[in-house]
């Protein structure tokens, strides 16, 4: 089984490297007729082949040279190809593939990536320390190098404003740190406001990593809080949206993650962010790129890769781009001497490219898992029956009342509503009041104002809590939709039309422990079971990239306006101007909770 | 008194920095009227203004914002200067500039350089384990941030070849590291011959470190040693000769530190291995600048600012050698969320430079203790009366017999010597056989020759030895000189005409618990206490450089044709062609013992 464990530690075996390097013992592997990209000095050095034994590198040597040295293999032909150190997401969250760690690593592995920073900040939200130690053993299981950024906002607001399944104290976090190496820093701390105001929990979080040296990883919106989030000892943000906020972060002294993403998202930030190199003449030393989030079928489109070349098409050097998608991650985690480079004695995670920096080929810790754009037999075997299972709790995550109510009386009289507008991109969600006069029936409301219900339903087995709300140019036409991944508490969101629907989409996700849903007279006409946690599907990668894709394709056709992804965090309590959670209607930044009718 | 610890752990302070930088609660230092280099982006930054508090860097903001915000302090006027940050040296021995760690500072911060990684592999050599934690104690009453690179090769060969006063195993490597969380990486590990050919204890030692995730530091010479190597885990070099080998190096995976010094000595090989950025298109940005060694007169005239100014006078932009001078070193040691940078929440030592990058001012964790190019008086008290004194152990390291002949027999009949030729510039030692005839006595044969004796005695109270030889084309005339200090065993080196001359000058040591020493017709003609351990002065930084310079120009009148840190090289038993160590003359790298008469 391949992981991350079958490659030794280097300090068992520099005798053997040593022996290797110096010809004194053959490599187990040579690949040859090869350039090498090398992300130390950015150039592509020509006629080279690397020797490798028990999955690092021993040596890179000028090509040919294997044959002065006896008992070497017949090296791998790369074809003239480029070979480079594998990619390095510094900053993901495998949650929103809706795929386990295994599964993750298959698409992973395709796009070149062999390393991923990874903070799984939604399971802790839904399942607390559990949660993060079930994922840290799946990661530990995949054939994937996976390392945690601790998730260090959980929940993301509080109690009085949400009910959520975890609650990551300081405490939880300093054990986290202390169970697991591979815990190697802090994971995203989005409550930027709470940072920069200097909200004792917060700060107490953040002094947990730096007070054992490990490295804070940030998330900031809004120029005006950058100095008071760089002063508080934070290092990194994949959250920057323009030049301008780019180079306020690189010269507060911030690691600049630069996020790609399918280009019609906002999750592509990268070209506009990438101008603080191309037009304001930063060096790209501390620049990374990264992925954050991606949906399963995106995943195999626009994977680490693909960042990485959009990097290209923005003006950058082929090998300066590769450097920011390895040896940068590598470094700013402090992993440099183990990845990112073709440098002697690291793991051997390498890809052989074409001139467009297409992958072709991965090795993993020296074993092939990749050829022509293809998953080798070895990998397939494994994939297919040596994925990691999550324990039976992991399954009983959707604890919801009997009998709930999913729909608001219609009022009597004519009133005022708060309603929830959705506009695309779909990340800000505006306050709009509409004004109702007396009606039959709310489908008659509906059509007038282009609304439908949204409701939350608390599914921790706390307060058994139900939200009513109503959601503007959502463009639903009938039916429900519905979703047990809902940022960041992950209460069950569903939106509809009528009550029978709605109970029929809530029934469809608690008989499948979780999942998304798209339900219309009487019917469920699309499903992706998540079972685990009630977020991860336990299937392979391309299964879940299918149910995934066909989908979406019904979500569309449900007349739906938001993305998927987008329709996820309505209840996200932290992002402007208005959302609702189990406990009801909030606008934000102001904290203030709205009933949903009002007098007119 | 200030030292590293003055300025508060960051994870004590987040929440005070965070209301600093948002104007919540005033600074209590504001730099203005300034621009900043910033070693992040490479770029230097107009109409700057930096807020410090207890140290630590809250903002960097533009110029005239402190006057938003209420009790904030009158600005110290940086005159349009260019405010950058404090250098980082990644590679020194402190004990080559003879004088203690408290002492050095003061010529660091007239230097511009706050942060030193030291190897204290001389100290370590002559007292073990026991001389490290003195220094170490040392480093922490200093007012300079000291990181230990904890001595990896002690003794540098072996009891059959040397007799050292230090063995440091493994074991007390492994002990260091556990105990002082300041000993950051591995130091040098200068026997690469054994490294390359996996020699056992070499390896444990490299184990030690990287079991426990600390960078190894390394040393080689010689392009084919550079695969075994790298492929052993070492990281780093400092002594890249040329472009070519810096280049192997920096491909191999290895960061370069670039070493200055004084140009008509062997250290200042800058120049050469630089064309691998300047020639051969190499990156910078794992290329740092170090300077290694520096005699104590030229500790001032040649630090680290002057080895950073000499690569804009390779080529380099002024931004780009700053930043190697800061900021990498403290990436390549995990540090640069600390230091390196004057970004947000890192420590305020901070330097003003005019356009040439020469150093005005030198802030030390937000105090000013280098103004105008003076040290201040706070500082001034400090290095006038609160150096850490060295416990009376270390004063006791001169352990030598009673009535030792220091002189060999005059050969009785016609013979060969093997002779050691000294040559310029001092590192390499050549073997010469010389034919005597019979004579009358050895003034005789100095004469015909150009030869005097070279004498080691054995110092720790181990052996007692004494090994004659005779040095060739050294140039001294009459009388003796001698030092404390002979790399790496530090047993006393005598060389001299006579025996009654060689005798006072071994009694001058001794007397003195170490130094170096001009002796002639029975008068001490120059002397250089050297106390502790018989490495260090116990005075401040200028007056150990005056007494060097003095005592350079006594040796120099004499007629040494070696400078006095190329004589100290004389027993160092790993550097081609022949050396003499008290067991005896030495061939090197054969490793084959010679003796110093052999028949005609």
């Amino acid at each position: 089984m391949i992981t991350r464990f079958t490659v030794p530690e280097l300090h068992t075996m520099t005798r053997d490297l040593a022996d290797v390097a110096s010809g004194r013992r053959p490599a187990d592997v040579v690949i040859g007729n090869a350039r090498v990209l090398s992300t130390y000095s950015e150039r592509i050095l020509e006629g080279k082949e690397i020797w490798l034994y028990k999955g690092r590198i021993a040596a890179v040597k000028p090509a040919g040279s294997h044959r002065a040295v006896s008992g070497m293999p017949q090296p791998y032909d790369a074809g003239s190809g480029i070979l480079a150190p594998g990619l390095v997401d510094p900053h993901i969250h495998i949650e929103s593939s809706m795929m386990t760690a295994c599964a993750y690593a298959e698409a992973a592995l395709l796009n070149g990536t062999t390393t991923i920073f990874c903070d799984s900040h939604e399971i802790g939200n839904v399942c607390d320390s559990d949660g993060i130690e079930w994922m840290l053993e799946d990661a530990r299981q995949a054939p994937l190098n996976i390392f945690l950024t601790v998730p260090s906002t959980v929940p993301a607001t509080t109690p009085e404003f949400e009910t959520a399944g975890g609650d990551l104290t300081p405490h939880k976090i300093g054990a986290l740190f202390d169970g697991y190496p591979e815990a190697v820093a802090l994971g995203e701390k989005m409550d930027f406001v709470q940072v920069a105001m200097g909200d004792t929990r917060s700060h107490a979080i953040l002094a947990e990593a730096l007070q054992r040296g490990k490295p804070v990883c940030g998330h900031v919106y809004g120029r005006e809080f950058v100095a008071a989030f760089a002063a508080s000892g934070i290092t990194d943000t994949h959250e920057a949206i323009d030049k301008d906020i780019a180079d306020d972060l690189l010269e507060a002294g911030l690691w600049i993650f630069l996020r790609g993403g399918p280009p019609t998202t906002p999750w592509h930030s990268l070209p506009e962010a990438i101008k603080t190199i191309t037009e304001l003449g930063a060096h790209s030393k501390r620049v990374c790129v990264c992925t954050d989030d991606r949906d399963a079928d995106d995943l195999f489109l626009f994977g680490l890769d693909w960042v990485t070349r959009q990097a290209v098409v923005a003006g950058l050097q082929p090998e300066q781009a590769w450097s920011m998608g390895s040896l940068h991650g590598a470094t700013r985690y402090h992993l440099d001497a183990e990845l990112g480079g073709l440098g002697h004695s690291r793991r051997a995670d390498i890809v052989l490219l074409n001139d467009d920096l297409e992958v072709q080929n991965t090795w993993y810790g020296g074993e092939l898992v990749v050829e022509d754009k293809k998953i080798t037999p070895v990998l397939e075997q494994q994939l297919e029956h040596q994925r990691y299972t999550y324990p039976a709790a992991a399954y009983r995550t959707i604890r919801i009342g009997q009998d709930l109510t999913l729909t608001p009386p219609l009022p009597e009289r004519a009133c005022v509503v708060n309603t929830i507008k959705a506009a695309l991109p779909g990340i800000t969600l505006f306050h709009e009041q509409v004004s109702l006069d007396i009606a039959d029936s709310w489908q008659h409301h509906f059509t007038a104002h282009d609304l439908c219900f949204v409701t939350i339903v608390e599914r921790h087995g706390k307060s058994g809590a139900v939200a009513h709300g109503l959601l503007k140019n959502f463009g639903l036409r009938s039916g429900a939709v519905a979703s047990s991944v809902g940022h960041d508490a992950h209460n069950i969101i569903i939106a509809g039309t009528n009550e029978a629907d709605m109970q029929l989409a809530l029934k469809t996700i608690a008989d499948n422990h979780g999942g998304v849903v798209v339900v219309d007279a009487g019917e469920v006409k699309s499903l992706v079971a998540l079972p685990v946690a009630g977020l991860l599907s336990d299937k392979r990668a391309p299964v879940v990239a299918e149910e995934t894709l066909r989908f979406k394709d019904v979500w569309r056709a449900a007349g739906c306006t938001l993305p998927y992804m987008g329709f996820n965090l309505i209840p996200l309590s932290v992002i402007p101007e208005i959302r609702i959670t189990d406990k009801g209607l909030v606008t934000v930044p102001e904290m203030a909770q709205l009933p949903l009718v009002e007098p007119a």
